[in-house]
């Protein structure tokens, strides 16, 4: 698995330090990384196709800061120079006129657009054939399980995901790698497949919370952070204990117990955080929302190509067809209110810590896990980084999650940076 | 001009009558609406293409409570049936996947999806050929010129529009027909080309306010309003004074008056209401907002096709490149200020109402007019119904904005109508 993986990418930050200093080239990096796909994809199934030699070529000789750096960018956002399926029949030879707005921003930025990978259906939950990279016979998650794949099994340094419920933190968590759900609408969706326009969120896997911050910042010419904190000094974090934790399974409560305890040894004020009951009445509303909007994004789909869904979306417009306005716009009151209490809860604390997933990956490709954890953050709109680097007595990752408030990016993915460092600092960990 | 068509197309809502009676067919009322294109769009230039055969065909034989409805489409909406080319050469020939959400929502509802009506480039400034029905030397307003045209014109009883700036309450002001931006984000945009994704709203053009408020339930199943107000009892309506004012032609101010004079005769409590500055303030945010959304938003094209770009949108994307995250982060934390504002308005009065253009449609073709009094409700989300009836002393029409508070789209088009009917009755007007 893994560790049959030598060839690894450099980590994204790596990459363009050695790129800066003239210690590698942009096209001996696209070459790396396709060695690696070659070596490597077989068993994993993470990548659907790889770019043309003349795009290769093309991002080779441009020049910008993000140059060397090879995207694996999930099949529901438009490439003009590679086919865009949305893992769905419907779309097979389905080729956009432009890019989705990310990927030309990352190709401006430099960014080599390697291939793409696998998405469930229309980022749904009907599965793909991905593998976990940490064990084959395991779940990558889902719904952005080619991205997370490509990354935990040292393919490419970066790579683009959406969450409409928890498709990128939860298979971050499952895949052991850095995922950045960021702020709602924050990272620009235009040509992503919509699914649920209030929901849908581009995201992003690296190898850690760092290179995230990086690629964010280099895609978009916004700062998302770079402080580098050295402990937890001033710093007050809570631990979020929601109405469902009765669900997550006891090495996951585990790596967030692990967590704080690194937090709190590094000089952080840990404070358990309950939650409030507007947010718990928010988690039941996503479901609603998401399907009263699937329903009218998919319209299209779902009249002229019924036939052609999956058993699991299929039922999800079945069910959203029947959703009335009045409940819809209920529905969208309470996450209104839901947002307010997330806001409120940051008046107290800085971040929260909480699982990413229920637990480890599950064992089996029928399914690609639950989102029940991720949810309510995507409801609301808060920034949430998957911290990996722990693991289950099974050896599989174990994900926690670092909540901020709407808009406070840059301090999730500093706090996120932290808590990485902690767990993979041998000192701190398991004494 | 108008009156030399007396083919017109009858209202809507008669349509739907007609058929329900069994007085007419769906596949009589497609004719209809082909023949008056064949008669009339020789010199409006409101249609860039129609359906296939098949397509019309399906349709007639369709049931649905808007079977017999015939429907132009901003060629901005997706359609499987007809290329989609945005007004843009970058999207010669390009042929989606399937409809726009929009689209199919009509169609399921058993509308016949006649024909792509022109927009300006990707819904911005850059004209089109069309001509205003009224006079030919005129614009017809823009970026949904030929739904307003094809609809003032007499050729469809229905067409579908969108406005970021003024795109559907400018044109159909300047054309003479109702017209419909519904708060943000009530109509599904899936499918429809993204300018500006705060912004961007799904409108509808047609005959009457009645009209639009039953063709907007049919589509969506969300109640659009239907009681009848006879009289303006009960109702307190605002006339709203804005800092723009100055700029609005003495024609245009006179039509608002008279549209007072007229509502207060019908038992309204009329009272002025002047803008707050937070309005004012946050009506000069919409260029940032716009310049920096749609600069990520046409990435792709702006990035590949440079030298295909109109001028006009060639300089909002150039600008829109320079404008620093920072700048647009202040400018919609400047327009959130301006919608608590907005919703404030609503405390002491029913709706407001407001000049739908600066004047009549100017002379000649190479500007499709000025969105300064349109602008600010976009950004604020309200609704806005365009009430048609009144003309200037040249012949050309003057329509009135009624605007209620966000959500309250059903009261809009209420006043609206009742408005429009007060306009129409010759007893009330020009006494």
């Amino acid at each position: 698995m893994l560790d049959r993986h030598p060839t690894a990418a450099a980590r994204l930050s790596e990459i363009v330090a050695a790129i800066t200093d003239n210690r590698s080239t942009p096209a001996a990096e696209i070459e790396a990384a396709r060695r690696r796909i070659a070596e490597s994809d077989g068993e994993v199934g993470a990548f659907l196709r790889l770019a043309p030699q003349e795009s290769l070529a093309e991002a080779a000789a441009s020049g910008g800061p993000l140059a060397g750096v090879t995207v694996g960018v999930k099949d529901i956002y438009d490439t003009r120079d590679m086919t865009t399926e949305h893992g769905s029949p419907i779309y097979r030879g389905h080729r956009p006129v432009v890019d989705a707005s990310l990927v030309s921003m990352a190709r401006v930025a430099g960014a080599a657009i390697l291939g793409k990978t696998t998405t469930t259906e229309f980022a749904s939950l009907d599965p793909t054939p991905t593998r976990n990279p940490h064990d084959l016979d395991h779940t990558p998650g889902g719904s952005s399980s080619g991205s997370a794949a490509a990354v935990a099994a040292g393919m490419v340094p970066l790579a683009f995901g959406s969450q409409t419920g928890g498709s990128v933190i939860r298979p971050a968590s499952y895949c052991g790698v850095a995922g950045f759900k960021p702020s709602f609408r924050l990272l620009p969706t235009m040509g992503m497949k919509t699914f649920s326009y209030t929901l849908d969120t581009a995201g992003l896997f690296a190898a850690t919370a760092q290179d995230l911050a990086l690629a964010a910042r280099l895609i978009t010419g916004r700062y998302f952070g770079g402080e580098t904190l050295t402990d937890g000094n001033g710093l007050r974090i809570g631990v979020y204990r929601s109405a469902v934790d009765d669900e997550v399974e006891a090495e996951m409560q585990g790596a967030v117990t692990e967590a704080a305890r690194l937090l709190d040894r590094a000089g952080a004020a840990i404070v358990t955080v309950e939650e409030p009951a507007a947010l718990s009445t928010a988690r039941t509303c996503h479901t609603t929302i998401q399907g009263f909007e699937a329903a009218m994004a998919l319209s299209g789909e779902y009249r002229r190509h019924r036939e052609q869904l999956g058993e699991k979306l299929g039922a999800i417009l079945d069910h959203g067809a029947t959703i009335e306005p009045a409940e819809y716009d209920d529905a969208r009151r309470t996450a209104r209110i839901g947002r307010k209490a997330a806001s409120a809860l940051f008046e107290t604390v800085d971040v929260l810590i909480a699982p990413s997933a229920l637990g480890p990956a599950p064992r089996g490709l029928t399914s690609t896990g639950d989102a029940l954890v991720n949810k309510l953050w995507t409801l609301t709109g808060n920034p949430v980084v998957n911290v990996p680097g722990l693991v289950s007595g099974g050896g599989l990752p174990l994900g926690v999650s670092v909540i901020a408030r709407f808009g406070k990016d840059a301090l999730a993915l500093e706090v996120a940076s932290l808590l990485q460092a902690l767990i993979a600092a041998p000192l701190d960990v398991r004494t």
